[in-house]
């Protein structure tokens, strides 16, 4: 909760009076139907503490997922697994966050005090991770952050790049979030990645992929058990609401719902991307469920005031004045940011 | 989560297959309807991020108990606010704990690498806090952790004690998350503590009351601002779910819910205890809604047997083998351990 600090993130469509949110970048077709239900059913039980070990969500993300039960543990939202990761490093070397990135890495880390360096993506390559990283002599880091599809970017971390990472025996936490909402979910093969690497350690959300940021669930997984206990010992052991742990297995019950909501999201964000780029805007060629663009146009507070909120990305680290992200949302919803985009720039 | 250590608290109805869970000391008559139907509502709310300032809940909150809105910081369950206290506290004193107590404090204390050292009450005050811990220098610890009324024994501590606690200056952590379920809600004039001992923050739950405990949700009080906001950096912005803070909303509309429930409760407390005594047990005199029990039988085996779970409290420090607890619940309940505790020790 914050006392009285700004919220830097978007999504507060509870200070912003918006007819659209296009600042948060959730599955455009909401929550499915049976998550949901799974949410009001589980009113009955929600008087019990939760299982602390989450059994059945877990066995079922063991199952999804393809790893093993004991390499899985599960958060109250994935920004809480963040703030477990940054508790367990030490503070001798700093951490270093290749950016710019989701903000809440550092906020974890200045919260634990691990001093924080940064890795730049460079404008010039488009933000796109190159092997320039490998030269970087990582040992020096207490732990590396990478997000892919990073955020507010989309672009996507190549697999040899991730795994030329990991070899280089530092602990590497990467976001994966987002990877179920981008053009190739399988793109890294996650079970063999920390079977090889028991440095590394990947967070996955059901924040956006099933559109239930209001339940907050998340985990990490991490193929050393030890440093997955480390983590578990940070926070209470019934961070995961019984109706969390509910709606999450539903959520994995309903895998097509998943592929066919996204592939209709791939299309709507091709239309966006050209439609936005006709209108000389400069769009980056992100993957996943949202678009990060440049303009000279104060296209924020112009947008707020025809109720649409996006997100403002000058407070992030390594990024600007005239970037901002949006959502890619249903096709009725992209038509009204359109039609508005295009009347505030002429 | 816990991914394999032991669960060392009561209320695991998951890991024991059991008929009546009398472990977990929750409001007797269940939830009330209109929280159970917020729950239900809040699905539909449930797909976007929970406001993080937590506006609704903690202005109801503000008027429930007559404190200002920015002394109110709400967490995912009371045990999560322990572990944010707990990462505010510098390691280089030691943090005391009157003991025997609740095991969070120590668990929280060691996640954030604080020495702990013990306060121990004495069996032969029938583990009632005396002016005895006055003499003590409590300016030599960082913090001093009090549970009013204390679990498990159910006593409360006098005011005037705790306000002495809170006059040597040290910061101190009251835990008053059973109060309200206990024979004078309104102990403590909490409003004028915080207002005169900004190094006391008081601990409140919506789990126990309004029997939640699934939820997740609690809320520290305290007037020391700059203090509660370093609390909330110690967690990510969105720790209290969008269906925590509808259902806390709504439980606070239904005040007179609560006291009526309470005072059945009460009368119950009052029947076990006395027939429990009858059958030649020793019982503390508890004010909360459960009880302290010593008996020289196995009494959580020989029930667990019949289907009930109590909790055992050998591993609580400053306890031993023989100290068991048990919530006092509905009359037909209460009834059936009843029945089955004169079985096994005839």
């Amino acid at each position: 909760m914050l006392l009285n600090r700004k919220n830097p993130h978007g999504g507060d469509i509870y200070a912003n009076r918006v007819r659209i949110d296009f600042s948060s970048n959730m599955n455009p077709e909401g929550m499915p139907e049976n998550v949901r239900k799974a949410i009001s059913d589980a009113a009955g039980a929600a008087g019990a503490y939760p299982d602390p070990y989450c059994t059945e969500l877990r066995t079922k993300i063991s199952v999804a997922e393809g790893i093993p039960y004991d390499s899985i543990l599960c958060g109250n939202g994935a920004a809480e697994l963040i703030y477990s990761f940054a508790y367990c490093l030490s503070g001798n070397r700093p951490a270093l966050i290749v950016s710019p990135t989701f903000s809440e890495y550092e906020t974890a880390l200045n919260a634990a005090n691990i001093p924080v360096s940064r890795y730049f993506l460079s404008e010039k390559n488009g933000f796109r991770m190159t092997s320039a990283i490998l030269s970087e002599d990582l040992r020096r880091y207490c732990a590396v952050f990478i997000c892919t599809p990073n955020n507010p970017t989309g672009i996507t971390v190549d697999p040899e790049l991730l795994e030329g990472i990991c070899k280089s025996g530092v602990k590497v936490f990467c976001d994966m979030c987002f990877l179920p909402l981008s053009n190739n979910p399988y793109k890294y093969d996650i079970p063999l990645l920390i079977h090889k690497y028991p440095n590394l350690t990947v967070l996955r959300a059901f924040t956006k992929s099933w559109s239930m940021a209001g339940i907050r669930l998340g985990y990490a997984i991490c193929s050393d058990t030890k440093f997955l206990e480390k983590m578990s010992e940070k926070t209470q052991c019934w961070n995961v609401s019984v109706i969390a742990q509910k709606a999450g297995a539903a959520a994995l019950d309903n895998p097509k719902w998943l592929s066919e909501t996204v592939g209709r999201m791939r299309k709507e964000r091709e239309r966006v991307k050209e439609e936005l780029i006709t209108l000389g805007i400069h769009v980056y060629p992100g993957e996943a469920n949202y678009l990060l663009l440049y303009t000279e146009s104060d296209l924020y507070n112009l947008l707020l005031e025809k109720g649409i909120l996006i997100r403002d990305c000058s407070n992030y680290e390594g990024l600007r004045k005239g970037y901002y992200r949006i959502a890619v949302k249903t096709r009725e919803e992209n038509d009204v940011l359109l039609e508005a985009v295009k009347e505030v720039i002429s």
